[in-house]
C-alpha cells in the first residue's frame, strides 16, 4: 500500500506532541500547568447547555441532521450578523452550519480544482489546520511572512501582479491566532478589492472577533459586501462552546454556499438538531461574549503586567485569550519552552506555528480565575 | 477561480434530487409517501438520550472531544467487539471513533497516497458516498460490476492478478446497500487473503450487521484476524442514532489506527463527549438491536407478500431494512419510480447506485407500523 506521504513524513501535530510531553513531566513527578490548548476552562454559556436538554426532552426519535443546518440555525446566524455587523444574509442561500471552524475549515480546498496551477495562501505563522489540510490533500501552499515589522500582517504590497495571479484562495485570520494581530477595515477592503482585481476568493477565519478588549469590535469581511468572499465564525470562543462543535459560513456571494452545500453532501458533518438548539440559544444573546471578553481583560492585565515586569516583550493582547511574547535573553522558542517548563508553565513554542515563529512563544489565558494566579505565581518564579 | 471540475459537472446527490422532486409533488397537492432515507422513524434506543442528558446534567465547562473519541468509548466498543464477535481489540491502539461511518467513509482515502496508479475498488452499486469521495478528492475509481448473476456481489474470481495489483482500497459493504447481499464468511476470509497477497486494504462497511432475520449474524470482518482490514461500524442503524453521529473504526493492524489518529486529528470530527455517553449505552446492550430486527422482519414479511403478488422480483431481504426488486413490465428504474409515486409511494431508483441499477429500485422500510400499514394499501393501488 502506498500511504499518503504528508501523514508518514510529517512531523506529530504539535499539541500532540505538546501533551507527550506534559505527560513525561508529569511521570516525573513534576507539576506542569498546560497553557497551550485554546480550549475555554471558563462555563459555557448557560442557555447553552440548558436548549440542548430541552430540545433533547422531547428528542425521542432521531433524524439525520441536514448538511446546510436548520433554517432556524441559519435564521439565527442571519440574525445575529443584522445586529452585529448590520449583514443582509439569506440564511437560506447564504449561510450554511458547521461543526465549529475547524472541519470546515480543513474541508474548504475541496471546493477548487487544484491543478491549474493556483496556490492556497496563508500567513507564514498560522493556526495549524490550514496547512495541515494543504499537506493532507497535496495543495500547492506559499506562506506569506508575519513578522514584528509588518504586524504580524501580510503584506499587501511586497506581492507582485504575476504572484497575485497564481492566488486561489486567501486565508485572513484576524484577530490571529497566535500573534492576536487585528487587520483594520481598510487592510479587509483592500484585500478583497484584489480578491475581485485578480479573482481568488478571501476566507476570513474570525473565530476571535467577540472577544475583544478594545471600544470598537474588530472589522469583519461581514461589514464589507464582497462578491469573493467566505466568513468563517465559530461559537467555541464567543460562548465557550469548544465541546458543542458549531459554527457558520456565510457569504454574500450564493454561489459559493450553493457549492459548499453539494461538496458538504456526502461529507457527514452535519450538526446533530439538538445541538443546533444550543447554537440558537448562544446567537440569541450579544452580551455574554462581551462580559467573558472582560473577565479575560482582567486576566490579560494581569499577566501582561508580570510579563513586562520580567522583561518580556508582549505583542497586541488586544483581542483573543492568547498571549505573544519574546524576551531578548531567550532567544529561541525552544529556551522559552524550556524557561517556563522549569517555572511550572507549558506554552507553546513559536516554532509549532511555522518556522517565523523562532524566538516567540505563545500563552492561552482561557483559564480560572484560580489558575491564573497560579500563574502569576509561576511567573514569578521563571528564571531569566 | 478553479472551482473543482467534480462538484461543477456532476449531478446532484439522489437524495437531494429526490427531494426536491417530492417538494414538487406536495405543492402539487399531491401526498406521497418518501421511503427513500434509511433513517429509522421508531425511536431511538432510549437509554441513549437518557445517557446523553446525563452526561449533559452536569457538562457546565465544555472542552474540545479528544479525535479518537474518549477512553471509555473505545473501552465500550471492545468490550462489545469481543462479546458479539470473540474479537480482542485494544482499545487504545485498535479502535478510534467516528462521527457515524458517513464521515469515515468520506474521509478514509486521504490515508492514501493516489498518484502511483492505485486504484479504489467499490461495487458497481454502492451507497453513493465512496463514489462521491472519490469524485470530489479526484481518486481513481474502479466499479466491480454487481448484477442478479453474480448476487450482488463482486465476483472475486473474474480479476485477474495483473488487476489485483493496481487495488489499494477495497469497499466491501455487507449486509448491502441497496441490494441486501450478503458476504459469507467464506468471501470475507478469501477477500483477506487477496488483500494479503496483494497488499491492498479491505474497508468493510458493516453498518447493517445487527438487523438480521435468520439465526445467525452476517459474518463480519471482525471475526477473521487480519492485518489487511479496517472495519467500519456505526450505531446510526443498530440503535437508531441517525441524529447522534456516532461511530467507530477498527482494525487488528495497529498501524492503521496511527495513521487515521494522525490524518484525523486536524480534521475537527470529534465527536461531542456527551454522545459518546449515549454510544456507550448503546453498546451496552445487545438485545434491542434484535428487537428492532423482529420488528423489520414483521414489516418485511407483509411488504414482500404485497410486492410478491403484484408480480414484483424482491432480491435478498435477509438483513437491514431495505428491499431491492424489479418487475417484468416495468423494466426500467424510472418506469418503477413513476409507477410508486402514481401510487402515493416515493422509492430510490436503482440507478442512483449505479448504472448497473437500472431496472431496480429501493425501498426503506425503517418506518413506523401505521406507516407499513399505509405502504400496503398504496401498493395494493400500484398499477403493474
Amino acid at each position: 500500500m502506498d500511504f499518503n506521504p504528508y501523514l508518514v513524513e510529517s512531523r506529530t501535530y504539535f499539541v500532540s506532541a505538546l501533551q507527550a510531553r506534559l505527560k513525561e513531566l508529569n511521570a516525573q513527578g513534576k507539576e506542569v500547568i498546560s497553557l497551550i490548548m485554546g480550549d475555554p476552562l471558563e462555563p459555557t454559556y448557560p442557555p447553552v447547555r440548558e436548549a440542548v436538554q430541552a430540545a433533547l426532552a422531547d428528542y425521542t426519535v432521531s433524524q439525520y441532521p441536514k448538511t446546510e443546518g436548520s433554517l432556524a440555525y441559519r435564521q439565527a446566524v442571519s440574525d445575529w450578523a443584522k445586529r452585529y455587523y448590520g449583514a443582509e444574509l439569506d440564511p437560506e442561500t447564504q449561510i450554511i452550519s458547521c461543526n465549529g471552524s475547524k472541519e470546515a475549515i480543513f474541508h474548504l480546498p475541496l471546493l477548487f480544482d487544484w491543478t491549474t496551477g493556483k496556490e492556497m495562501w496563508i500567513p507564514s505563522l498560522s493556526y495549524p489546520v490550514y496547512a495541515e489540510s494543504a499537506g493532507i490533500q497535496h495543495i500547492p501552499l506559499r506562506l506569506l511572512p508575519l513578522n514584528a515589522e509588518n504586524g504580524f500582517l501580510p503584506d499587501l504590497d511586497a506581492i507582485t501582479p504575476e504572484d497575485w495571479k497564481r492566488c486561489q484562495v486567501f486565508w485572513i485570520n484576524s484577530p490571529h491566532n497566535p500573534t492576536t494581530a487585528i487587520a483594520s477595515r481598510e487592510y479587509l477592503e483592500r484585500l478583497l478589492k484584489l480578491a475581485e482585481q485578480y479573482n481568488f476568493l478571501v476566507c476570513s477565519d474570525e473565530c476571535y472577533n467577540e472577544l475583544y478588549y478594545g471600544d470598537e469590535p474588530p472589522a469583519s469581511c461581514l461589514e464589507i459586501p464582497s462578491q469573493h468572499c467566505l466568513v468563517f465564525r465559530s461559537l467555541s470562543k464567543r460562548s465557550h462552546m469548544t465541546g458543542y462543535r458549531m459554527g457558520a459560513l456565510m457569504s454574500f456571494n450564493p454561489e459559493y454556499i450553493r457549492l459548499l452545500s453539494k461538496m458538504r453532501a456526502p461529507l457527514g458533518v452535519g450538526t446533530p438538531d439538538f445541538i443546533q438548539a444550543g447554537g440558537i440559544a448562544a446567537l440569541a444573546d450579544d452580551e455574554h461574549p462581551r462580559e467573558y471578553a472582560e473577565r479575560y481583560r482582567v486576566k490579560r492585565d494581569k499577566l501582561v503586567s508580570e510579563l513586562e515586569a520580567k522583561g518580556f516583550d508582549v505583542f497586541g493582547a488586544q483581542a483573543g485569550f492568547y498571549l505573544w511574547f519574546s524576551h531578548p535573553s531567550l532567544p529561541t522558542s525552544s529556551d522559552l519552552l524550556e524557561a517556563f517548563i522549569d517555572a511550572g508553565l507549558l506554552i507553546t513554542p513559536g516554532t509549532a506555528f511555522g518556522d517565523d515563529g523562532e524566538g516567540y512563544a505563545r500563552l492561552c489565558y482561557c483559564v480560572t480565575n484560580e489558575v491564573c494566579e497560579k500563574i502569576i505565581l509561576a511567573l514569578r518564579r521563571l528564571a531569566v
